[in-house]
């Protein structure tokens, strides 16, 4: 908190779409008068002997504030770019990736009572970034799995799945093939699994799951889902899409210094600029966000409002089927604060 | 050909079910005057020094015949099993795994007009065998990836495009964080496209293709989707469960030197031996063999039959919401031929 008793929060408005959602969010947590106060940074890749990082006044202002909103960014093509997106997971050690999937009343899909949280281990995996070319035309990446990492983001699906009252978590995996780097993610899972005797435990292997999800959606609707970093990335964009897409589903990223909390869509450059792009991805984050800081009233009394707005389709931007502007569709929200 | 001028092939029943599915086929193929004779071998592991095996008997027979139906094989639990679908896969040198996923009419799911195909690259990425311990707590995985198993495996998709008049072709991969490895696969479907001028190809970001697919679930019916190994497995096990689940869906195992049709559901031991199981995997599984020799229409003939009889849904197994036995539903197949 500063001397005007605010919190202070880092916004990284990002690309494309970026600012004109960040700015929906802004205009609605001054409508809703919650005590935070933004320091706006630009993240944009710095590259330097060939390795992508984080310009500084960004991680400055991150490792200061120990929490941000993000939108989307954009990563430049061509060889040694690595995501910016991955890259602010990487340098803050963001552990814990939660993306809740549940279905927003009054969006028609073609399913309902979706309701699941998934909790993505976000370091290592696939995603350790170790790869190699053994000989001309053979490349091997390493899939990375460690202890302390899985046991790290075990305990924390379990303390979600205690504080939330799901009281079940559900381990994906594919441990009848990776033996030992999806077995010691299994194992660790078991392990802590001991420490929360009121939470129910079970697994399922990853190709299998997939299947479930698609014959019965809400097969998961009572479990925190937890799982290595990729089959993370599958399962959330999979579970997103059956509610509607990324541009309904927030995220955040859990860190032990910092915490991140992003929309995970993409900067959608062709409507960029043309107050059309659908805020809500951001907004919900947004309210993840305030949970996090304890704001939790704050977050209940914004995301009924956004949710109460869809609900009423009124003011509904055209991804939704409506034909509102961004800017329509953030009064319609602050109307309904 | 033997001496009756009959084709040999081999036949792995399996385990749980496999022996009720396995002999239907054989009654349908007898009924429908196949030209085929089967030698029947049991697929169990062979233990030795710690490594799993499959019993000589059966690699001489499907060493010689070239062509094997298999039913599904129980894996014992405990370090050191290596699955024996994945051995069979690894022994023959499989490449190439193909799965079509196909509506089928009269069998209600939430989504209609699925028609795709999807060919995964069988033989290494995730499921090269390769892991180690580095210390305790740390395990490493190798995710393989070589130009001759991608460039082959591409080459199989354009042919097969170019034969079933699909014309277009779908890189499946992780590209953009795998870049080493996922990024050779994909170069590699680039580099043999140059060959098939006449067949479009487009890629797409795995997270995004499972999004797209539960949210218009025919957005890849015109196309033939590649992929390294493990997103083909999670993909075809999404693809199976929208057009009703692992129970319907047919699967070909292609090597150069032999191939292997199986189904790929599990042995449902709760039901073995109850006359209960559903067959028409394994039958649409025999039908993809018969068109690999050639007898297209026999696969033809079968395939009809058994689709007709699914859709006139008066003789259908329980998971198919009936009440018939597996002979029962045979009996009708066979009727219908
Ligand atoms: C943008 C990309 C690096 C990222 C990922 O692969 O994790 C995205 O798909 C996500 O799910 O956040
Ligand atoms: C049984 C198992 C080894 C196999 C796999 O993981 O490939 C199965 O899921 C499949 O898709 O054929």
């Amino acid at each position: 908190k500063n001397e005007r008793g605010n919190y202070i929060a880092t916004m990284i408005p990002g690309d494309g779409i970026g600012p004109e959602i960040s700015q929906s969010v802004v205009k609605i947590f001054e409508a809703a008068k919650v005590p935070i106060e933004w320091e706006n940074v630009e993240v944009t890749p710095v590259m330097k002997d060939g390795v992508t990082s984080i310009p500084k006044p960004a991680v400055d202002s991150i490792m200061k504030t120990k929490i941000a909103l993000k939108g989307p960014l954009m990563t430049p093509i061509g060889k040694g770019f690595v995501s910016l997106n991955l890259l602010l997971r990487r340098t803050f050690n963001l552990y814990a990736n939660v993306r809740p999937c549940k279905s927003i009343p009054g969006y028609a899909t073609l399913y309902d009572n979706v309701d699941t949280v998934l909790i993505r281990e976000n370091t290592e995996g696939e995603y350790s970034g170790i790869e190699h070319e053994v000989v001309d035309g053979v490349m091997q990446s390493i899939k990375l799995i460690t202890s302390p990492a899985s046991r790290r983001v075990a305990r924390f699906a379990f303390e979600h799945a205690l504080v939330t009252g799901r009281n079940h978590v559900t381990v994906i995996h594919k441990a009848n093939i990776m033996k030992l780097s999806d077995g010691l993610f299994l194992q660790a899972c078991l392990d802590i699994s001991k420490e929360y005797p009121d939470v129910k435990l079970d697994s399922v292997v990853l190709d299998r799951a997939c299947m479930q999800i698609v014959k019965n959606p809400d097969v998961f609707s009572s479990t925190v889902m937890v799982m290595p970093n990729l089959y993370g990335d599958i399962l959330s964009d999979m579970c997103a899409g059956l509610i509607g897409g990324l541009g309904l589903t927030p995220s955040g990223n859990i860190g032990k210094d910092a915490s991140i909390f992003e929309s995970v869509h993409g900067t959608a450059p062709d409507i960029a600029g043309k107050n059309m792009a659908n805020p809500t991805a951001l907004i919900l984050s947004s309210c993840m966000m305030l949970e996090h800081m304890n704001l939790a009233e704050k977050a209940f009394a914004i995301r009924n409002a956004t949710l109460n707005t869809i609900a009423e389709g009124k003011h509904l931007t055209g991804d939704l089927g409506g034909s509102a502007t961004t800017t329509d569709f953030t009064s319609a929200i602050i109307a309904n604060l």
